[in-house]
């Protein structure tokens, strides 16, 4: 396929995604496709010869589609939200184009200084403690990684290696394997899989400790485990706080938290994977109070700040730790830049990395600070709208809101809204997903794409109050709303944020 | 940004690769920048409010344009190949898109059934035992990691677990912290830094054993550290060996390897990273003989393959192990699915994935098999090319030709290689890197892009010998070629292969 070609197909390809995003509204959000379907349906082998794009594009539309789930629609509500929006889609399209690999600085330039840049510019749009930047004098400094699994596994790793070395320096009579053997991470139940994932990758004990009935971490729990664990003779090493827990969207007490970890020389990394980037608001800002006691600090660009899969933004209090628990030179890779400019290979887990600074600066000057603000606060109100909504209606109780995250139930047995949810995903038009919350079974309902309404949120709760109705068919009252919350109050909200 | 927006910026964007790739001949392969310049151009905070889509195309031409390290030039001769194709290009656009994660089954189930159909495609391209494959009746199957380096190290965590839990089976008298303490891993001094780095990541002991004179780790060599290790009571887990070794292109002796790992039953990881490619050619197949009896297997599709990065192939013998070291379930990862279709989340370290099978689809079906075919045997005719330019004039040394890189120096003192490659260097011209061989400094040169055709090799040679000129002013005699090359004989290869 030559250039010309190219301007061709890729053109056809900008128009095919254009057209996808107009019709998302419309497109049944989950798809009825069976584990196998595409395997009876494309050839066991590669072709011999090569084909034309037309034909593929066809395909595409033939064979992927019905297989797809649309994360974009306005009608998914499941997990958190995936970012899309077109400047970083075209940033995706250059960073292709450009085809390189950032292994060192030379290996181009640009990537790893636009990088820097980009760092720093959401270090200030968050107001990140300064110590934080890489344009701050010492040690810190920010890095893009591919996901919060990643900053979570890196910083555990980096704890552990410090850990090591510190104690090693201080004449411990253990030995490394003895050490590495006795070390804990601490966590709540409510955190990620990736969390506990990253303790089973990393060879260290991760305790997921309970949480109180708002789902939050306190300060007392977590000493009481650390001071445990030392009686037990057992090393404690590393805790992630959650900013955003995944079933509900509950913060951890950093000032409680803190003080702990900094007192027990304990590694504190904070996974704001997807509330992170409500700290772009300032009204959001008191929920990460306690933030500059902690080492590293994680937020998803891809979940909430409109930049595609994958962009982690990850910053690290003293990045020194981490470059020299990762750190392998070869020739091929000499390093002529020491000082002047990082060398990000050291930062992650990878030596290649994508240019992914690149839709990071598009996404940020296309939207521009309040573009990305307006974006939070419109979901937020969308939320609370549809929280509004449930705890107005005497069938159900509204479990949580937080962010763009509402739980909810219908009265009675967990069986109850098991069914409701089941009944509701088998006609495919909305896509909720369960959770726990509090030994109760409850359904997430996320405010996730771009492209969600008020009128979106109306036609899923009606559907939902209909499929309720078969189940629990008592009479409708009107009751009081969630203290505080007030639909006129919260229609001006919806309004304003457009 | 609205859908109408998009289709006018994102069909500019196109245009714009095509014109970049069009103009690539014509560029100095090396920017002009310092480290920091980018800081110095760009403002210090990001934009209160959102900018056009025009006048950020033209700031990517001002700012970033002149910061890159142009890998798809057909002077980029440095590290090994970073595959781009315009086929991967709009795969990558497509992609980005689709905005979807594919953290389940359910959350796009045309993700995990095209990426299955994939790695059945590749694995029978590549003639690798079926039992890898999917589409086998076992517990083998093939997933596409982000790179060798995560390949690598997933593979070195999964034998790690495996063997914790055979010893701890087996009523070892040592506890898991122990048996990790004594955890040895080996693989060869010409073996990638991400090799040692898995190692440092996951706290194992990593020999890089010596290899011959060729660059071969051998089985005597391997079964001699493995020896010696028992014999001080360490626990031997895992090797990988290397097929294309970074410095030389060096493939080590898999009939030898394999048995001496089934033997002491050490897991046999395979990085074929950039020469694995060269098996969709029948004739290169023998230099992966036993193959068979290694436990997984990587290859980049993104160095030699034509599919942009990230995107690196790998298959596993009995899955099983992987997925049992992995697998963190919750709620919402509910997994209705078991048996019928992979959940590959459990086959790598981050908990999100990209479609990247989308990309690997659009170029096996524009290429076909043959068109890979070509590409790799062009590439490889193209260094033979230039091995022999080398070997013709008497102050050089070819010091090994394989595949599509070649190694060489001037005779006598390193300094004047050295010196050679810094003023190469100088002129940006062309990029070249250092490499070790057998104790001496050598050059290495890689056929890197798509693009690069006799005439680019002949301007590379010409301007290197001119600056030799310079440093050893000797009288030039032609002598005698490499044995079995042939430039008449080669010349007709090149063309064969266009």
């Amino acid at each position: 396929m030559d250039a010309e070609h190219f301007r061709d197909f890729g053109k056809a390809a900008v128009d095919y995604i254009a057209d996808y995003h107009e019709s998302l509204r419309n497109r049944s959000v989950l798809p009825n496709v069976q584990p196998g379907y595409l395997g009876e349906l494309l050839p066991e082998d590669p072709p011999q010869s090569g084909e034309s794009w037309q034909d593929i594009l066809q395909d595409v539309d033939k064979f992927i589609m019905p297989g797809l789930t649309h994360w974009q629609s306005p009608n998914f509500h499941a997990y958190y939200p995936t970012a899309s929006s077109f400047p970083s889609i075209v940033g995706e399209l250059i960073i292709a184009g450009f085809g390189m690999v950032g292994l060192s600085w030379i290996a181009s330039p640009a990537m790893t200084e636009l990088e820097v840049v980009m760092m720093n510019w959401l270090g200030r749009m968050l107001e990140l403690p300064e110590e934080f930047l890489n344009c701050s004098e010492g040690p810190g400094g920010g890095v893009i990684q591919g996901s919060a699994s990643e900053a979570t596994y890196v910083a555990l790793l980096t704890a552990k290696e410090k850990k090591v070395k510190d104690l090693l320096e201080k004449n411990s009579n253990l030995t490394e394997a003895e050490i590495k053997g006795k070390l804990v991470a601490y966590s709540s139940d409510q955190s990620n899989s990736s969390v506990e994932k990253s303790g089973l990758l990393g060879s260290m004990k991760m305790r997921l400790l309970p949480t109180n009935k708002e789902g939050q971490l306190t300060g007392a729990t977590l000493q009481e485990a650390i001071k445990r664990d030392k009686e037990a003779g057992l090393i404690p090493c590393y805790v992630v706080a959650n900013l955003g827990t995944t079933p509900t969207c509950a913060f951890d007490n950093l000032e409680e938290l803190g003080p702990v970890c900094n007192r027990e020389d304990v590694w504190l990394h904070v996974d704001a994977a997807y509330a992170g980037t409500a700290f772009v608001c300032p009204e959001y800002r008191y929920l990460m109070k306690g933030v500059e006691m902690s080492d590293s600090f994680n937020v998803n660009l891809h979940k909430w700040m409109l930049v595609n899969f994958d962009c982690s933004a990850m910053w690290i209090k003293n990045a020194k730790y981490l470059v020299e628990a990762f750190n392998v030179e070869r020739i091929y890779l000499k390093d002529q830049h020491k000082g002047l400019a990082p060398e990000y290979r050291h930062w992650q887990i990878s030596l290649g990395r994508r240019f992914r600074a690149l839709k990071v600066w598009f996404v940020l000057r296309i939207y521009g600070v309040e573009g990305v603000r307006k974006h939070v606060r419109h979901q937020i109100a969308l939320a609370q709208y549809f929280a509004e909504l449930v705890a107005k209606d005497q069938r159900f109780e509204c479990c949580s809101c937080s962010m763009g995250l509402v739980t909810f139930r219908l009265k009675g047995e967990n069986s109850l809204t098991e069914t409701l949810l089941n009944r509701l995903t088998e006609e495919k038009k909305f896509f909720l997903i369960a959770g726990h919350f509090n030994n109760t079974y409850v359904i997430r309902y996320a405010i996730c794409s771009r492209l969600t309404e008020k009128e979106d949120v109306d036609r899923s709760w009606n559907e939902i109050i209909r499929i309720a109705g078969n189940i629990v068919p008592w009479k409708i009252t009107e009751k009081e709303g969630l203290p505080g919350l007030n639909i006129n109050h919260l229609n001006e909200n919806i309004e304003k944020s457009k």
